[in-house]
């Protein structure tokens, strides 16, 4: 099969070449509860980006040359002989983690915490590619109101901006605050999510205006412009007390610690984005209270969620499509912060 | 009335006479709901030394001269016109914040983040005195069970351990972990309210034991000393993975990064000590998606639930009695870590 | 002052005057935390129907003549020494339940189950009336946006219907069904909040086609005719399973029975309506599973949550307005189904 | 193999023999995840009379002839292609339905409400035998210092009242009250976990004195002998307002109405034994706020949560053991209300 296969690592992103379109075998079934997709659309994310500048080569145990792609969505095309609850021709988005669901965390609805678990795309081939390996357990059916290389960043995007807000949704009572800070890929998830599972006041914080447009039309209640009067602004829209939920995609530079300081005595703050770093006194934890909450992808179960609010257009997704071949086109065009939404490659 | 006067900070510990005993006015009524409070013992802690060293004179807005003391039990001596629920001579127990109730956070019972409210001993006169002025709103009847000076030091000490413990027993399942750091004079009511609420596995570790032993007593399952063998034998006791509850009882040093370390991935990391700070870069928060809890003192209705805790015998509490004149005395054994248990004042 | 006084009951509604509208004495402040009210809308609820009916009689403990109204708003008009959190002039509307708020309940923020309470209206002297004593406790300050006369019916209905949506709210996924018995004056309010709190799937019920219409613009996915074919209609709504959640604003007749069949296994039924019993082998509820929730009124914050609801145009309310010497023609127009919406009484 | 095989349902419970023991076919492996148990133990249960009375024959769908026993725990004797988390040999009890774990309800860790799933001896063939067909979902791993057949009466007796005792002991505060009915074979153990899981004050009521012995034992605090002074006792012992939760292990008689009227305002009613009737007027659910609270048996992460009570001897079990081939003994001895803990059959 054609796949865009990542060589080497580029630290500062400077080749011109940083993955390579060529053929490769492809993918087979392995054990009984495999399933071989085949790709409709994988989601190019910033976490590529870091995988090619080496950040997570300890963290995931890559080892290249490795195929990336993390969000796929697709139909299935061969399946194991214990596969019982999908079948070839079925389109299918894929949860990026691969189970066996026996483990405790797995029984308890927990997939994410497995005690092991393949996460195609980080340590195993992923979906920049025709065909992936992928398992049983991961593969939810698509309605027919959603075609696969549209809904494919909502599997690691779009969940990990669901779970943090569903998160904040279980507190958040009406006439409280919930801060979004970044308007992103993820934040414009965030935000429609928060505004369909509560009824919190929704103020979004971000560097661009384009962005915060963006954030009124998801639903956010007041934009802030993250200038140097956005704390005072904060301050007015929260009555000088902070919001109840601060959710954090940027999670780097200023962010974190202004983002600690928007959240309310008593209240929580979620940290999604990563390259930070969370500095505060013991003594400020205890007089204000708060909690300070990592959140990772979500679970399966979430992913259906997820998929309910897209089918009824609670939640939409813009994406740029692009053809697999021109995925070096893709991973320039989102360094450079060219692209609005998700760029998705189709093979 | 006889009280012990703070007149100066004292930042290193180094006077004689750290509190004056003297002559002081009586506190009188003020407003229809204000109550004052015959002193039949008054909790020593280890913030009242944070206050000698005037750590909390910013945060707190402390004026002196002021009396210290905000563990106040006692006898109701004289209660203001709109008081309806207590009546002179009952023996109460005092929770430190006297509050008015009207506020959407005492509505909803978070009394703790009360809109306005004085704090008596921290920035109002306290209880290193005979009387001492409180509010209705902050007295619970003790049943006869239990007598005013031994159980002052519940209403802050213990009641602070009181409400993390619970909030760890929220989300502790049998065969779960909760590690307890620093087995003290909150720790070790920690331990019994974490036995008493829940079926965890309970580690406990400290420099000291002496302090183990009284873990053990009060029902720790596995006792570590914090040596530099800790953290292999806490891995081992968790079977590599860490504990879902990690109650920080030290919150300064080693014990913040440690206890963090000690979190297992998805569980949540409680701080109750103070003076340290907390470092932890977005990525590892995200990657193992652990949450960080401050904790403040309890309600007003977890003070009732403690009573009821000691009332039956399931939490008890080791208390060493000096006189009020002697208040010098226990400062300083307090300072010098000769106290076990917690001292107590009696007027 | 002028007020609509009841004297008698009138078991079947056959008198001409069910209440007389004469002077009577003002209300006075007799606790230091009492309020006299200025009356500006008392709501007429079905609640004063059966009041008049002597249905509650035993229940709770009136005595004639009494006045009715038990959803009361209006303007403080004079307060009592205590109070400090209200002034003459400011707009409020009232909870319904006056309480001292010393109990352990209301410590938690469960003013509902208040130890000691009075309930003007009900067992005491209630809002058909020029003016009413309330307490501090009750009042909640209305945003410039909401007029008292247009508000007062949510203290009763609106509340009631807000607590048990709420309820639901909290545990309905997306994808799930929330199924809403009767769209009548608590039901459509009902359905604007379950709207508002989440994103379930909302399927509304009733003999009444204007009523469904009315559940359609309230935000309903689906309306159902309750004729014969109901049954098969819910069912294939919702996959031949049933509901998540079923909140029964009818609560006699068949509605019960029909509310539990139409509860999914492992779901929740609310009963909100009464008049009805229900009847259910345990071994069909140990089988299903199911929970059947009785829900009163909400509580102080509840209120002020469905208020913030309000002022942001989340829940509306239609009303008809009446003079208060027109209360008889008021509470004829409601016994006899003719008004849509909620009627209020003017003085 | 043999079995113990029931050929005819009993209505009366007349015949001498109500099951035969005789040879039958070895049980084989039809799916690539199934695994055949050598049985250790089967519990003998209530509800297995209930099957010969034919009782459950149009709810379960159960073809005669065929093998009861739903309690069963042994060793793994041979795996399905597929399985990889259990091996021939190991100790191991079976979780009482076995499913496939693709369905939401499973994803969600609610096994018990698996949308397909089978139930070995309801309505397959269970293990009064030598050997059991069972799943590798069902299987949990025992620890050395558990032996099968003294832990088989926990996968449905136990696990019922571990999840009715559970969700009961996460609402149940310190100083509130817990109402066991019943202290029989469930009760039993439900005292336990009610010990180890919260603080609450535990009354338990029984019609036997030495039910009421054996729940002391198990640690209530109060117990009342079910006579014509039980209510009034109960009252007295609740501050006449009845308990926070109430687990009725009964379920038939007049156990429902009592203890539905022994249940506090805004309190929750359990019920886990069945053959009789909720009845309540929908008014009294309204005015009351109560919650009536179906139980099933309790998840494959509850069964875990049970055996680590089990492993740590925070909940023992009395069992009296019977060979196989006495299964009819047992069967009489439990009808005939002899047996004190619960009978298990030996192959």
């Amino acid at each position: 099969m054609k796949a865009a296969v990542l060589h080497e690592y580029d630290e500062h992103f400077t080749r011109d070449e940083i993955v390579r379109y060529e053929d490769v075998a492809d993918p087979r079934i392995d054990t009984p509860s495999d399933i071989i997709i085949r790709i409709g659309g994988a989601g190019v994310c910033r976490t590529d980006l870091h995988v090619v500048e080496g950040i997570w080569r300890n963290i995931a145990g890559i080892q290249l040359p490795y195929i990336m792609g993390h969000e796929n969505a697709g139909w299935v095309e061969e399946v194991g002989k214990a596969v019982t609850s999908v079948k070839p021709g079925d389109a299918v988005i894929c949860h990026p983690l691969v189970t066996s669901g026996h483990c405790l965390a797995c029984r308890r609805g927990d997939d994410m915490h497995a005690a092991e678990s393949r996460f195609p795309g980080i340590n195993a081939d992923g979906g920049y590619a025709q065909y992936l390996r992928s398992g049983e357990r991961a593969l939810i059916k698509l309605p027919k109101t959603l075609a696969p290389k549209d809904v494919a960043p909502y599997t690691d995007a779009g969940l990990t901006a669901y779970r943090a807000a569903k998160k904040a949704s279980r507190h958040l009572l009406p006439g409280q605050k919930a801060i979004v800070i970044g308007a992103g890929g993820l934040g414009h998830i965030g935000i429609q999510v928060l505004r369909a599972l509560c009824a919190a006041d929704i103020i979004v914080v971000d560097r661009s205006s384009e962005a915060l447009a963006l954030a009124r039309h998801c639903g956010a209640d007041h934009v802030v412009l993250a200038d140097e009067g956005m704390m005072s602004q904060v301050k007015d829209l929260t009555g000088g007390k902070g919001a109840e939920a601060v959710i954090d995609f940027v999670g780097e530079g200023n962010a974190v610690a202004q983002g600690l300081e928007m959240t309310r005595d008593g209240g929580f703050y979620y940290i999604v984005g990563y390259g930070g770093k969370v500095e505060i006194p013991t003594i400020d934890m205890i007089t204000s209270e708060k909690t300070i909450v990592g959140n990772l992808v979500g679970t399966y179960a979430e992913l259906v969620e997820l998929m309910e609010l897209a089918d009824r257009g609670k939640v939409t997704l813009t994406t740029r499509e692009y053809r697999l071949e021109h995925a070096n086109q893709a991973l320039k065009d989102l360094h450079h912060g060219h692209i609005h939404g998700r760029a998705v490659l189709i093979p």
